[in-house]
């Protein structure tokens, strides 16, 4: 047991917080995996409602019941975007759903891995193997490092495509959604290349997504917002900020990869936005 | 007190449980309402993170941060297909927050709304006016009696729209999700009329969803399903069905309401099912 898991009765539960006002309560039927790297506490359990889910220092990062929601979002849209993406950086992730969403892109040559703890990547593979794919694929590269300080030491136009898989801004994280951080990630993107990052809820976290998307329009000629649903996110709601150097709209004419979520109407129809946030980056 | 809320030293919250294996703890500020109606248990209490909310028999029906998302999208669907709605009429909707939006439209004449329990009415419009509206619309009759039996009594060919604004499938409402229901529902609508109703969520009660749109789908020639998101409700994606004598799509070149969530592009991209619904529905 530890401070994130109470028994009542029989029944374990899981307690994840949120921001001190919200509290989610998980029922729990397993504890597969629970210890403390050292970057942070990581649990992986098995819920009723939920199937396995990845906990870090008790936030709930993805599950097996609604996990390929964000992971296909945060990479068909880009890989749909560039009409030849060879090299790939992923940064965070760790739970490697990202990494096997890329890997169903045949011309996609590399994909360097850029996560900080490498026991994330372990529990994952060894746990929830329905998000994290079963195999490796023999163009991923795991590189377990911190992945501001690895942008910062890449040379100039190393990738076609930046993912940033991160977490919330809290603690170490916090460097991720820095302006200096999206400045070497544009510097190590090719002349035609894209990033892409989550953030976070529009409802909830309003100003995250707005200084966000703020921050990646100064940098980037293109930048873009576009939203997906992700029921295991407090706020369900969940943005993606894009930023390209030239291309602008996804060729859904050839998607055409084997996806729970995505489809050729999501892939145009996620960059259609709720009026309110419509009118919040007209404001911006 | 009552056996929704709990204080935690000087913190009081109140807890709401899906299924057995889900609970949401909210942090309250104050208990505005809390009474026993004939029918259930009420209250509306106003929280840190999504402010003021209705709470019917512990469960959360709506919320002045993101209740608009709901009752925009169930009733600026089915008004922007109808090209010329007369008579409206709402089962259930007791925060009147539907009824508000049906008021947008200068063209209809009438709007019945038949909600079982006054109190919820009575308690939303002194409480949420965020939600209901501060002002009644001269156009809306309140109507407090049993929806499903109030249908049955119903003339033929007697509404252009019909919109069933229901609780969760569980005690009294589950009358709402029959299909003897959506028979006079049929029955009650002009030749030219649609339906819509709310259908759980897709990716925690998928069977709710499909069994209403099976329904549907044999007794309106045309059953559409479409989605938004509802962060106060478990599961986050929320499913809507639409039943439809005549009319198919929505005539998004004349939207101009004033609204928060739905605009021109919502209201024909709500209809871009993710992969794995576009799927199961296919297999029906």
């Amino acid at each position: 047991m530890n401070k994130y898991l109470h028994k009542e009765g029989k029944d374990l539960w899981f307690t994840e917080i949120d921001r001190d006002n919200l509290k989610i309560d998980y029922r729990i039927k397993e504890v597969l995996y629970s210890d403390k790297s050292p970057y942070q506490h990581i649990m992986v359990l098995d819920s009723y409602d939920f199937g396995k889910m990845l906990v870090l220092d008790g936030a709930v990062q993805t599950t097996s019941l609604d996990g390929y929601i964000y992971n296909e979002m945060i990479s068909h849209v880009p890989l749909s975007i560039h009409p030849d993406a060879k090299n790939v950086l992923i940064i965070g992730g760790g739970d490697c759903g990202v990494a096997k969403e890329v890997s169903k892109y045949d011309d996609v040559e590399k994909i360097d891995m850029v996560e900080i703890d490498e026991n994330v990547v372990m529990a994952s593979k060894k746990y929830i193997p329905e998000v994290s794919g079963k195999y490796l694929d023999y163009r991923i590269n795991f590189i377990f490092t911190d992945g501001v300080a690895f942008a910062k030491k890449q040379p100039d136009e190393q990738y076609d495509i930046v993912i940033v898989d991160s977490p919330d801004p809290v603690g170490p994280a916090i460097k991720l959604y820095d302006e200096d951080f999206y400045k070497d990630v544009y510097r190590i993107l090719s002349d035609d290349g894209i990033m892409v990052c989550q953030s976070e809820s529009p409802i909830l976290y309003e100003d995250i997504l707005t200084s966000t998307y703020e921050k990646i329009s100064k940098i980037f000629p293109i930048a873009r917002l576009y939203t997906a649903v992700v029921p295991t996110y407090p706020g369900g709601l969940w943005g993606f900020t894009l930023g390209s150097k030239k291309y602008l709209d996804p060729r859904i004419e050839v998607f055409d990869k084997d996806t729970s979520y995505v489809n050729k109407e999501i892939l145009s129809s996620c960059f259609d936005l709720p009026e309110f946030l419509k009118q919040k980056l007209r404001q911006e």
